[in-house]
């Protein structure tokens, strides 16, 4: 597979209650359509991933809001897979320049969360859930601190080595000014904040965020004319399923979406683990970007932890992880979560990641979750 | 394009108080499955049109209920599209074929509408239409009303040509035991029955249905192998925006978004409206399906009615348009009507319709809208 990506955008993501659905979905698709130097016209189709605008916004048919906002009439395509919509979105774009039917696409990952209470938030958030985590009364944070607390009861790892992933992400969110949280936080004061659901405290949780970020896709063949310097590629996109609801697992401490999603993606790619510079993945609760460096390959069952200890999945390590500051500081507005992910690898593949910049890289990846995983996508970016 | 059939299922149409969304699923992809004569593990990806389970069930994330419940670990991807949720679905996995990267592919399309009061039902829907007309307290019938009412005063039908559809659609489904209301009802009942918003009657207007169809689609290379008899082929997949709002509009009483769609459609297949046997349009509002018959380039402007009159449109005429009933007495479980209208066309051409079977079919499309008409979808169907 070969995707060229023209364009890259991201809103800030926060608390923006002066920006409604439609006007984050404008700025993201404008920018990302000015990044990639084309006239709007040549979009022949785009995609949304969005999970909430029919319940906190009242608007479900996000295709054609985006055709009115942008001025475009062509198709557009809502997809919805929960807290992956954006990395589904971005998935069904590759396929609709691979079928050969359309030559430049636009995917837009959009989320307004903040204009609503908390409790329907809290609704709208748990129906990416099974119904019997639903009737018993879960919450993520409750889904995902059983799955925290069984890897500290099966693996050597310590309520702090759950801390380092949120501790990192935050110090990377520090260079980051499109991030909600752009500032860093201590091991110290994530221990000391308050257990939401023992054994994941307030700090180690992904926060309610606004935002949207957008990509311009094309078939290589008619990017080749294109002006954008350092051109990235999508070279593999996966997507894989397991069961919706954790009691259908056999382990609650491997998602196995994530893993055959990712190694369907390293053969679609043609390389393994061990090339990949950075990635970007989908850390909702501080356990989960753990587990992801295992179900993803890079460290074995129940070692994840300690590429956390030793530090090179820091900025200036060997191989980064999460520089935009992740779900945890820059933000999870879950529809936009899966394409920002993508245009975190794409601005610091192609050398324009400010502060954050890493260095001498190649190869990154992004890892996007639905749910407790219920859906899983993964893409592999190369210059 | 050239996509092979080889399996079509719809389940029975109604208020099935003793069935969930995830029954409708299973029974409907089962169906598909059975039908297709295939083992389900050959299915490599599967896409589900919904429009309200996030609202009306608690469920957002039916990728991985899909995947749980048909007990298939793929992708699964969920579309949403307000009333086209199905149709753009299908379309979808058209795509997913072309890209060449999936030889088998599944597609639902489900709604579960009769669990919740009607203010929940009609809210939902409402989140379909632009915010201007939530705001100004518009409901659907109401704005299909304002077209009705421009489309009665800018030609020479009259509110009784408005019911032929409805009659002609409920004389259909009397033949046709999936139908939510498979009895005949005759103008002069039509005419009596309450005006919902003027000119528009009770008995025009498609009921709120529970109700699920699938279809199981194939690369037809792969397919040649296939057992399946009167083998049908998608030789036209195509979708089209226009704006969300009908204050945006140059025209009330034309939808741009159909005419874009049927075009592309037209070219893609190589063929002309002369060529339609029959068709399954998106008869929401007896008014739509006049409309529609002009959008799609059968009748000129303003004479879409003549057809209803002259009975060419009705089962034995010269060509039959909505012989399921349609959306006004099929019923219309939103995100699966897309679906359904091809799981008709598809029986059609199979000649296995039963009581309803047309003769001497050739070529049949499906007209899947969405709101009054931001999106639409059009399909055209070869033996």
């Amino acid at each position: 597979m070969k995707i060229a990506v023209l364009g890259a955008y991201q809103t800030k993501f926060g608390e923006l209650w002066d920006k409604s659905l439609g006007d984050l979905i404008f700025e993201a698709g404008s920018g990302a359509i000015r990044d990639a130097q084309i006239n709007k016209k040549k979009i022949q189709i785009a995609f949304i991933g969005n999970k909430l605008a029919g319940k906190l916004s009242d608007q479900n048919h996000l295709g054609a809001l985006l055709a009115e906002n942008l001025g475009i009439n062509i198709p557009v395509v809502r997809i919805e897979a929960a807290c992956a919509s954006g990395g589904v979105a971005v998935a069904q774009s590759c396929m609709a320049i691979e079928s050969g039917q359309f030559d430049y696409a636009l995917v837009i990952g959009a989320e307004k969360m903040t204009d609503r209470l908390i409790d329907q938030v809290s609704s709208g958030l748990m129906s990416a859930a099974g119904n019997d985590e639903q009737q018993g009364g879960f919450s993520f944070v409750g889904l995902y601190a059983l799955i925290a607390r069984k890897y500290l009861q099966d693996f050597s790892a310590s309520e702090k080595d759950l801390t380092l992933p949120a501790a990192k992400n935050h110090w990377h969110a520090s260079f980051n000014p499109k991030a909600q949280f752009p500032f860093p936080v201590t091991v110290k004061q994530i221990l000391a904040s308050a257990v939401v659901a023992d054994p994941l405290r307030l700090l180690e949780c992904s926060p309610v965020s606004d935002g949207a970020a957008a990509l311009v896709l094309a078939n290589p063949r008619v990017a080749s004319k294109n002006k954008t310097k350092n051109r990235v590629y999508i070279t593999a996109s996966s997507q894989a399923s397991t069961s919706l609801s954790l009691s259908q697992r056999k382990s609650l401490t491997q998602i196995n979406s994530s893993k055959l999603a990712s190694q369907k993606a390293y053969q679609q790619a043609g390389l393994g683990p061990k090339d990949l510079s950075l990635l970007e993945v989908h850390d909702c609760f501080s356990i989960a970007e753990i587990i992801a460096l295992e179900d993803l390959g890079i460290y074995q069952k129940g070692e994840g932890f300690i590429a956390e200890r030793n530090g090179e999945v820091r900025l200036g390590g060997k191989r980064p992880v999460n520089l935009s500051g992740g779900l945890k500081a820059c933000g999870h507005p879950v529809g936009a979560t899966g394409v920002k992910q993508v245009v975190e690898i794409v601005d610091q593949l192609r050398d324009r990641a400010g502060k954050r910049q890493a260095k001498g890289l190649k190869v990154g990846l992004t890892h996007n979750l639905g749910g407790t995983g219920g859906t899983a996508v993964v893409h592999i970016l190369q210059k």
